[in-house]
């Protein structure tokens, strides 16, 4: 098989048809071309993959056309294996831009960025630190990852929105990242800092670090949509996803990795790992939504809609659309919830397709955290003059503004 | 009329009341000449405004001097308006030298500050770079703000404590204001950015992100007192106001634009947008202060001096001088809050100018959080046995540790 | 006395014996040679000691070498003062470098930390930015420092972990460093920030300030260990201790200096000035453990291994090891706590040696927070029904997720 350049569309189509057709080819689910940060004492080590572009259930043309251009360079290409990671050479970049040259032209703004992609390495090649910088990856399946290169493209795939939150394999993603000291956005590894800590603190050579730890920001990756706000980059992992129009305050406030919100949320607290909170909620200063490493015995907590944790509060349940969880007290699977009858049946009536034990005669029904998971409607208190925490049905819908903050 | 080279201080003088003297001239309440970021696509877009020196119902012969040098070079200097911002041109720069003459030689350190932009300027402007790179705004009345700006020049008024929090209209700031990325001080567009990724992706050359917000950062612009701490720039948003003493931790705090400390105050909590807190005050760790966007039905909330509010604690109400709010609770506006008798008693010694209802033979008088707003003295607690919330008169004075923290 | 050139080990060591022997010769109990930040405006004025490697109670062989080496070049070390500092000039890089001969080719990696520093110091001593660069620090007690560069070598004994937490007197450390601002890692003088901020800012040359404090942050000075974590580098004071496998997570998280860690812990809340957390323990979101500036009395909080406070929890109490304070409750000295008889003799059973009031008919004993200070085992709740803020006999010894965070 040899990559041709192709002549038209047409052509373009019936050179990735022939790809396509080879015994065993799988199309990915996810694929893209990163530039690498290594080692500096082990370059073999990859330390940060940074994405021009992730293609993510589409553009399987550009796969094919890749493949082939790897194949055509000698390389085997395992389809059997869950990801396959290959070092970007020149003769790959040139067999590439030959396929792609019906598309050489239109290649801009938002069309065509894998020739965006291609056209650019065509020109880097030229230099000398082409060599090693630049990495393919393509996922077949979405198996545990086993690379950098494909931990940073999932984490891509959810930060960009591609991927929805809790949808990817990230198992064991910890231990195939590095831990590695952040310095304007360039990872350095710790040994190597140690072996020239001398001469760099005697030289006023050190290098500003800005975190040390296994992921980058969210921002130094991700372009936010245009009414989207950060403002702190520490405040948001790489691997977050934040939907448009979504603020997050840098007082008490953390999003980590696969967790985030799926419209206008604005966050003021913590949406930890597997946490995703809707539109229109509102996370109030400090308040705490557990993850699944914290207090949820593996549950993952999903908020509903125009929901409001108030300020200091502690989330461990799921909640639906329109709840209320006053500033200062915690709902977690064990707690205890009084709901009196009448408030009950306001609960059962906003929420008809759940089945909830019924009052008797008492006054109060008594309710485990967990056994109120994802109603609507619930406003939680603590009543302040005997201490016993309530929930009764919210009286409002709680409503984002939308200017300020 | 024309803008002459004064010869001496009365020669000034006799300008400046030449110029006040035209019909329909009214002293700006505040202006101030800038250095402006604008747009990397959108060069009309001023993303953000620096002022080296501001002018706060202050330097009226300035002012004076500033519009005789525009109308001079034929700018129709529009009184009418609200507020009117034009460029700084070459010849406004000479004209305004010349009207300065007789300070040219005494602006220096704290003196005839707007002398010394004028000169610095007169330097520059020998600079290609000059052009389009200044603009000069008047402010005639406190009117929202239509242009970025005037809202910068009045975010500067309040953080430099020109002008009191509170004190100035900023209705529709965030909407005059882009929503930008933040890279080592530098605003840069959003769709710049989209339109450079893969490129400077691909060559290692994406920008550093700090925030993506509308607003810059206090310490961006605003050169604190000696005494005064913020620890982490991202803490405090431009148009806060930090009285001398203050110090801000990295912990869980924050200071929104147009709230504050008007004393030494020591914050590890959040000072929501609209909040004041007065000398020697303490913000304990994670404390939420509500603004009026969050919880208070928009009423501002005041601090009053020495008041502690305990590590974690919300507080929706406004406090007077010398209260408690234990670690931990939450005190707004609906919250009923228990006082027993005796302690009522004392608590109306300690404000006896409030009108409070009188205990009668009950054990026990029921406030709403909001009757209990602004008093003095006041311990609020939560009883460890009954889960009451109570108010006692707080027995002690809280003053701030000066040395440490 | 003159400092010769030695010829092997054994001659090192006998010139060394020789230093030693002098009358009043004290060995120091800390030294280093650091470079240091001056004042822009005024230079004698030490803001930041930037220290290559610090030493401890160790390499008394090289602290007699650099004494002698100021001795020869006519400098009277006074070792009756609690530290002596002193200019690095070229005479006395040239005479310890003599000194040193056995070991100048083995100082390399961890090896001979101290001949590194000086054979780096000859190299940089042709630069004319040698003079006044560079002091080397010596502690003959552990007395409240007096100096700048005595206060950075005790931080560093507490952040490399030499010098165990709370051991070191720190009196008066705030009023020996300045107040600075802190930009790229380089201390600036407000002072002079306000003497060049017309010019600075006009020109688009004003620094990017990160924080205003006496203090720099860990991550300028200290490389942590290889499993370690600090998500936000503005989260870690310096003079903080972190050990090995400790995350700081970027939320509400924040550790003061003279506090932090003795084994891996997870951080997500704050550990005040003083506080020190056990092996396996976590912190969680939000959580505040209060110092000795804020709620303790002056009593310095212990938090034990394997113990969990939950998210926004308040802690002003040492605690034992597997405890559990649950989220979002406060337990301070005076809180008062009821346990159950039963859960009483488990608690009594837990911790043998301690002696607890017993209950008698009754079915609860209060205690105040304090009286059950430092007890393993217990799990502080509010009761949800009642308010009651109980303790029992905790279920399970809290295990740290090793993996994930």
């Amino acid at each position: 098989m040899s990559l041709r350049t192709t002549i038209d569309e047409a052509d373009f189509k019936a050179l990735v048809a022939e790809i396509e057709s080879q015994e065993g080819y799988k199309k990915p689910i996810g694929f893209g071309i990163a530039r690498v940060d290594r080692g500096q004492l082990n370059p073999e080590k990859i330390l940060q993959a940074t994405f021009p572009f992730i293609n993510w259930n589409e553009n399987f043309g550009s796969a094919a056309i890749f493949i082939g251009a790897l194949q055509e360079s000698g390389v085997e290409v395992d389809f059997s294996s869950s990801e396959f990671v290959y070092d970007v050479k020149k003769k790959f970049v040139k067999n590439t831009m030959n396929a792609f040259t019906p598309y050489l032209n239109h290649a801009m703004g938002e069309a065509h960025k894998n020739v965006q992609v291609i056209k650019t390495l065509e020109w880097i090649a030229e230099n000398e630190e082409f060599k090693k910088r630049y990495r393919i990856v393509f996922l077949f399946e979405d198996d545990k990852p086993l690379s950098p290169e494909a931990v940073y493209l999932k984490l891509y795939a959810l930060s960009s929105g591609k991927a929805a939150l809790r949808s990817l394999n990230l198992t064991g993603a910890f231990s195939v990242l590095e831990n590695v000291a952040w310095s304007m956005g360039q990872p350095i590894e710790l040994e190597w800092l140690r072996a020239h800590e001398v001469e760099m603190k005697l030289l006023g050579e050190y290098p500003i670090i800005e975190s040390v730890d296994k992921f980058p920001r969210f921002l130094s990756h991700i372009i936010p949509a245009d009414n989207t706000r950060v403002l702190d980059s520490s405040k948001v992992r790489m691997g977050a996803q934040l939907a448009a129009g979504t603020t997050i305050m840098p007082g008490a406030s953390y999003v980590n990795f696969n967790a985030g919100t799926t419209g206008a949320v604005m966050v003021e607290g913590r949406i930890s790992s597997s946490v995703v909170v809707g539109r229109g909620s509102d996370v109030g200063g400090g308040a705490s939504i557990l993850g699944v490493l914290s207090g949820t015995n593996g549950n993952p907590v999903s908020i509903g809609e125009n929901t409001l944790l108030g300020a200091n509060s502690v989330t461990g349940i799921p909640l639906g659309n329109a709840c209320i969880v006053d500033a200062g007290i915690a709902i977690l699977e064990g707690t205890k919830v009084g709901v009196s009858a009448s408030e009950l049946s306001k609960i059962i009536e906003a929420n008809p397709k759940v089945k909830l034990k019924k009052a008797g005669k008492e006054e109060m029904v008594f309710f485990k955290g967990l056994e109120l998971a994802g109603l609507h409607g619930i406003h939680f208190r603590q009543n302040s003059l005997n201490g016993m925490i309530v929930a009764t049905r919210s009286k409002r819908e709680i409503k984002l503004n939308s200017e300020l903050h």
